[in-house]
């Protein structure tokens, strides 16, 4: 398996700390809460392997990781109950293939526009990130 | 099948000619160029029903809307030469599931950053989308 030894979704620890809460794995992803949290309940789901994107795997592994973010897709529609869930893959300089989920709520913060990367505003204390990773796995059935 | 008579992609003709350029059809998909070119050879592949995500849909249907994303990307990368695409579904106002993919040239227009929905700064002449939309035919060979 290809991992990058500057890469938070390889490494995890510090470097995925950072940005992101480990919440756990599925079969072929990691499920990360941002810790920016303007959009509540945004999560990423990466892929395990370090390629740049899906054009990258295999059909067979590509049907396997939409799976895995239909499935935390729809954990977040039932936890989170927002109006829509945006889905974003950049990753212009690192070349790991991820997707922001990103629920939006009508009315609410960036309703009807693109998410902004990151918007540097709303951040939860650990205890908070651990409550909603555990609601996130129960779940997933993880 | 599900279709809104208020939706381009259902409704195709001047509902979408209002930002598209139909390039054809793939098994699950309308694939579309986004007449707004920053981004050169920025595409939309458009899933054929009116659902709203892709948690709406079944894991075989699922499965066959992103080959149909997947083809349409490894076209993109051959034609244009990207240094990477981004993959977005937005659609807060709309319930219509589909993916803009976004070519980015390093160095260029919103590189390392997530591009915006519509810059409206780059237009095309007709003669220019169907040159383009016929090279996309040639190679997705439809």
């Amino acid at each position: 398996m290809v991992l990058d030894p500057n890469c938070g979704y390889c490494q995890k620890g510090e470097l995925l700390d950072e940005f992101g809460y480990l919440v756990g794995e599925l079969e072929t992803s990691l499920v990360i809460i941002f810790r920016e949290q303007s959009h509540p309940g945004r999560i990423i789901v990466a892929y395990k392997e370090h390629v740049s994107e899906m054009v990258d795997i295999t059909d067979e592994e590509r049907n396997k990781y939409f799976a895995d973010v239909n499935k935390v897709a729809k954990a977040m529609h039932k936890l989170f109950q927002p109006d829509k869930i945006n889905y974003g893959a950049y990753g212009d300089g690192g070349s790991h293939l991820h997707f922001h989920l990103v629920p939006k709520y009508e009315g609410e913060f960036e309703w009807g526009t693109p998410f902004a990367m990151n918007p540097k505003e709303t951040y939860l204390d650990e205890a908070a990130y651990e409550k909603m990773a555990s609601d996130i796995r129960k779940e997933l059935g993880i």
